[in-house]
């Protein structure tokens, strides 16, 4: 008798965005002429630059040829040319070491922050800020280091970090001993990001535990502050304890496009029940090659473009509309009375609800005065209550005219 | 203390393929001016059909403008345009009815065929052929699911079915109880193919045993016999017990572009422990969105175009090479007195070592001899031992070429 693992019965129904769109819905049904915009988005809006179009085109155009016609990557860890472009542009230019051998290229750092767990014992302790990417939780689920869910949602066995107003969106030490941490600066939901002292506190908390931190960067390219650190590796010591995950998704427009890449130092060390270190690097390998067969060869030829001196340029010009969208966001609600928060070196932007309403009361309020969507931050975890995200990937007219409703609100 | 998975370091190295690899320029080191040829090659050579060309191409240019920009695939199981498209040229049109619901695109047969496991029990017995593809072993030793590795490299709690000529290389239907099944037809590597009758005894046993069978089609382009069945969805009652797996990687040469799908029906059930019957569809889909965020725009365009008239065509004209490949290589051998099996429904030609030759006596003799390189059996598997496989998707001209000096050795 072929079993179910049991524990995707233990997984809550995927209640945020179907539920957002299942109330705008009815909204729309009920109120047709109505032109809703929507700041909920989490996908970016602007086509690609047209470095990334026209090395792509070429890709295209040399797989029509035998003689340029490429088949498998046959190393799955994506082609030298990309990771050199990596290891300069990312690293090297930050005064970050980083050898070809430790990037790995994927399809998404969606898949990367899902997969990597697998290659951990089930008995690490997994600590999550609160509010949190749903991802990171999830896949712990599945794989079995959690218990049942609360009412609240949140699982037995997973340590969760609240992250609020109160302590500027940033965790807390844990005060019982974990194992790997999720940490996503700049961060989603709240736009929050770490300094460099706070970085090192973290580091020097994993190395003192023997924890590794599984550090989702995807955002670094809408940081504007040059003392945030873009990488985690900037801070010393951040090799031994420290994955990172990084994505073209946001930075270059590649959520349909597919490419990403994970770090995987050679210092890391994870352990055995019985104490032995073991290098993590080439399990991951072991992991990403086995089960991965490697990126488009289109998507990789587009990524590299990204770091050419016009991909440059325009991948640069494309993130600052966002910014410029981010900005607006933010003036016009803080001068409306909103506490607002991100939106300087992220493309969120965290509001907290006026008046005391609940996220969800606050979503409907907004749908209904001013057929304005965005996403209620108790969606995200408890600690999200009372909050409410805005993104700034909209087409620029529309975070214009939806500032002009916010203001009539 | 993170620890590591230790299932992982269960796994024997990858040795088949890093060591032709070795063995080969170690032989090109001491004889630069021999030009070798591989037949050992699983990656395609042809270039893309043009039909295909052009839809990337069109589809690369609709990402560098605002109104026809794609980001996420949001529903992350494939555009409908392409569930649409494959629904009805790949089971439909066999007489098989498949909804869209069930279809999953991805980016790979690989992938899914490695990740399908995640979703079953930890202790279901996993039965697989022998010789077999590595990879649906490698992932249930990640997962947990077998012991340590015997000399023969064949991992305790696994039951493997042997697969030699005496059994026409069909596997007998297991004596002890399995859960799970892995089933590839037509066969990597040894190119035999499974009829209706054969199906539907395996059928049979899954539906008896409440066991369910993953079911590797990535070949089924190269069936050129009509009596062969191209979907196990072709037996009655599969819907019940089987996961299917399709490619477009040798089909239309996606190997560098990344597109795949499987079926999972919604009438198949795993069950709890305890004995509850769950639907497997919402599981796998569960899976699928919370682990992975959609294929490339431009590939799912890519791969839709395989389905238009041109690209039938032509993506036929492109199997016709390779099979006529296999046809030559066949004939060449079975007339030079080797015993080849495959090559006929299938791009893999699985022949009989002379002499009583190993399979690494025989592949280095070849190598030696006739400058040719070939993938000895016994990497497969223990069954493979005394087997060689060659593949039919060298060029043709070097197919020719290589079958001149088969026969001068």
């Amino acid at each position: 008798m072929a079993t179910i693992n049991e524990n995707f019965l233990k997984l809550q129904a995927g209640y945020l965005f179907p539920e957002v769109g299942r109330r705008v819905r009815e909204y729309q049904a009920r109120n047709p002429t109505s032109k809703v915009i929507s700041l909920g988005i989490g996908d970016v809006t602007q086509p690609l630059a047209p470095a990334i179009i026209e090395a792509m085109k070429k890709a295209v155009d040399e797989m029509s040829k035998e003689e340029t016609f490429r088949g498998y990557d046959h190393g799955h860890v994506g082609y030298e040319f990309l990771r050199e472009a990596i290891r300069e542009n990312d690293f090297n230019a930050r005064g970050v070491e980083i050898d070809v051998d430790e990037i790995f290229v994927s399809d998404g750092a969606k898949c990367d922050t899902a997969n990597i767990q697998e290659i951990f014992g089930p008995d690490n302790t997994i600590a999550v800020t609160d509010p949190v990417y749903p991802v990171y939780v999830d896949t712990n689920v599945m794989a079995g280091r959690t218990g049942q869910a609360d009412q609240n949602g949140q699982y037995d066995k997973i340590v969760y970090m609240p992250c609020t107003a109160e302590n500027n969106f940033i965790p807390e030490l844990p005060k019982s001993p974990v194992d790997i941490i999720y940490l996503c600066f700049p961060n989603n939901p709240t736009g929050a990001v770490a300094t460099k002292e706070i970085l090192n506190e973290w580091v020097n908390y994993a190395r003192t535990n023997k924890a590794i931190i599984l550090f989702d960067a995807a955002y670094e390219a809408f940081i504007t502050d040059p003392r945030v650190p873009h990488s985690i590796y900037e801070i010393d010591g951040a090799k031994e304890v420290a994955i990172e995950f990084r994505s073209f998704s946001k930075t270059a427009g590649f959520t349909g496009v597919r490419c990403a890449f994970t770090i995987v130092p050679k210092q890391l060390k994870a352990y055995t029940n019985n104490g032995k270190a073991i290098e993590v690097n080439p399990v991951w390998h072991r992991r990403h090659c086995t089960k991965f067969n490697g990126v488009s060869y289109i998507s990789q030829v587009g990524a590299a473009a990204v770091y050419s001196n016009e991909g440059k340029k325009q991948c640069r010009h494309i993130i600052d509309i966002y910014m410029t969208n981010a900005a607006l966001i933010c003036e016009s609600l803080s001068r409306l009375g909103y506490k607002a928060y991100g939106g300087v070196n992220a493309p969120y932007i965290w509001i907290k609800t006026p008046d005391g309403l609940s996220s969800w009361e606050f979503f409907d309020k907004l749908l209904q005065k001013a057929n304005l969507i965005g996403t209620p931050g108790s969606g995200f975890g408890p600690s999200g209550e009372g909050y409410f995200r805005l993104t700034a990937f909209a087409q620029p007219e529309n975070v214009k005219e939806a500032m002009k409703r916010f203001a009539a609100v």
